[in-house]
């Protein structure tokens, strides 16, 4: 047996979790499967000819750029034009302010470097992002679970918990068509927050990767324009966003709009980190946003997403039996179904994979556990024919596994 | 004052430091200076159109792999190239064994992650590379230095720690042309640093960016191959490999070849740290690599490098005064000069940007202190010319600041 690595592990390498999601991946490849389980971008919405021109362009007329080692603060032009877009949202920024990752996942690891010391206080909220946690468990922090409603974070919860003495590092807010739950926090509650954070001195971290992917009229502001209105300036926000599903997740491309005061050691850790975010990928974006791609990309993708979501809402209303619950997302990708007390999510997948069909079981997405009786469905990957057969397969599931259920007790 | 995020950082992150080479990068950015600094391939040497045709085959005829998520552990016909390439150097590997990094950089950063506790011993060679310290310091390690001489890390010395009862996490070695001395481990401390793997169970990381930079007429053999030959598998060593020095740094694309019982926890690392490597650059790097690019095109970085050593340690024996001492490598990028011990190589660089050369000081590159007298010399990016012109302007620098320290005596 061979232990000359394993003896040697950190205390925080410990706390590693595969993504129950990239597992599942693996498992629901087949194409006779209906995977609701991704957190994948339609892959018809992908502009792959503006790329590839793009591309083509980018090495032909400036292959040194492309090549060679760049900035750890990323593609200089591309930071401008994202200054100039997050100040469009109200989120006032210089191009200093904007620091390119790689993917918002990166922005995650890294501010977890930053922060997090073990046993260091985190608030997330519940449900959350499950790459959160998995960026942030081996740094080892305690997770501060603050319950999510239809109107996202419960801001009454998160004050009695900051009343009672509570100093998280930072909490980490999904503002927007949330990952997992699908809900929005509601603009009084952003109002809410942000005082708060100016009261109580509250780091706070906004991950905004949906908040272009809005079915209504109108993008919710972001906390971080909030706190720019409240502060005159950026200050209690750090804004992360992402290129994954507005162009394509394969560039790896996000950002970070930072206060000014958090530039400095943001750079440092990215040094470390990677060096500096594939230069060829950040050119190619900057190409196609300076081409005013997203102008006519982004409402296309919206309009896909935005049918799929109806569809999923349909088929649901149509096939789910009496006591099953589920979000109507207005933006996004995911939405969140609770089952009864008696049902859980885990057994349920069983039943489902049966019937191949796939969804995530929600106890990933909690921190301290719990949420043994839910589930996330993604709806911006599947077509809308496989989301009426899917969820008719995932209701003969909840059957199956509720006849089993009660024969047993 | 705004001090609402400098009160959360954790204490990993008081340790960051910025990379000297990055910030003297940005100074030394103006043509009329000649950087012996930075650690830049040559842009002339880029394979640019090759990069170009693959770039625009893989997104005409495979879009969707290049745009959409991918697998954590890296493009599968990628991880079965290199392997392969692996299994010719003798470190005989699967497929599974394979895992493509976001450049060899975040391999360092998630060993780090994997391997480091607060004050956990990590031993390293004296001088050792930047951007491991950078990687590793945010990990609070306690660092063994191992000295250097011109046959490599001293063996001997190493053993002598052992022997006495540190235990280092692991012992980390550049093993051929190391950056930044420029010096490769001889054959026989390659062996005895391998038995002495085996006899103390003690972990290696062989960070091997610039084996394929050689001038004579072979490559020397991985740390990882004598490991195999002498566990029948890959069993002591991580190795890094990078395709910055051989194709293009711009596309962040490395590669770790890791013992089997270390996979599971890596990827899980990875998952967190970015999810994946930039699905792009790593189709872009297989398409060519399928295509025998790197059989026709390392030849010629090889021997681009090659004249460019030629010319700076011509220069240097030209132009240095007496007591001037620096290493010949017999590959990669750079090589080490050490100053007469009343001269600081600090000062000099002050001395030598007023003459609009630049070089990076030597202390560093040492994990613990020291190294005041020392320097580092690149290569690869100047042109001969411009090689020799730069060298000239150095040799005046010293003689300045000599003549300056002569008075002040």
């Amino acid at each position: 047996m061979n232990t000359i690595w394993n003896t040697a592990f950190s205390q925080g390498s410990e706390q590693l979790i595969s993504s129950a999601i990239r597992e599942l991946l693996k498992i629901t490849e087949h194409p006779s499967t209906i995977s609701f389980a991704g957190g994948l971008p339609a892959p018809e919405c992908f502009p792959n000819i503006e790329l590839t021109v793009a591309a083509e362009r980018v090495l032909a007329n400036q292959p040194m750029s492309a090549l060679q080692y760049g900035p750890t603060e990323g593609y200089r032009p591309l930071r401008g034009f994202l200054a100039e877009r997050m100040t469009g949202l109200g989120i006032t920024t210089s191009l200093e302010q904007i620091i390119i990752t790689s993917g918002s996942q990166q922005g995650l690891d890294l501010l977890g470097k930053l922060f997090i010391d073990p046993g260091a206080v985190v608030a997330v909220e519940e449900p959350t992002y499950l790459g959160a946690l998995q960026a942030w468990r081996p740094y080892r922090p305690e997770f501060l679970t603050v319950p999510l409603d239809h109107e996202g974070i419960d801001v009454a919860v998160l004050e009695k918990m900051l009343r009672s003495g509570k100093r998280p590092r930072f909490v980490y807010v999904v503002s927007s068509f949330q990952n997992p739950a699908g809900v929005t926090l509601s603009p009084a509650r952003r109002q809410a927050l942000i005082e708060m954070a100016a009261q109580y001195d509250l780091p706070i971290i906004e991950d905004d990767p949906y908040g272009d992917i809005y079915y209504g009229g109108v993008r919710p502001k972001p906390l971080a324009a909030l706190d720019c209105e409240l502060s005159g300036e950026l200050r209690h926000v750090v804004y992360l966003g992402s290129f994954s599903k507005i162009l394509a997740p394969g560039l790896r491309v996000g950002w970070a709009a930072l206060p000014r005061e958090l530039v400095g050691k943001f750079v440092q850790a990215k040094q470390g980190m990677d060096l500096h975010t594939t230069s060829l990928s950040q050119i190619i974006v900057y190409e196609v946003c300076s081409d005013r791609l997203l102008e006519r990309h982004i409402p296309a993708v919206r309009a896909t997403y935005h049918a799929r979501r109806d569809a999923m809402l349909e088929a649901l209303e149509q096939h789910m039996p009496f006591g099953i619950n589920w979000t109507r997302p207005n933006g996004g990708m995911f939405l969140w179904l609770t089952l009864p007390d008696f049902l859980d999510a885990a057994n349920l997948l069983n039943a489902a994979l049966d019937l191949q069909i796939a969804f995530v079981p929600g106890a990933s997405f909690y921190a301290n556990g719990g949420g043994n009786h839910t589930l996330r469905l993604n709806f911006s990957h599947p077509t809308t024919t496989r989301i009426y057969e899917g969820v008719s397969r995932l209701a003969q599931a909840i059957q199956t596994l509720r006849n089993k259920t009660v024969r047993e007790a």
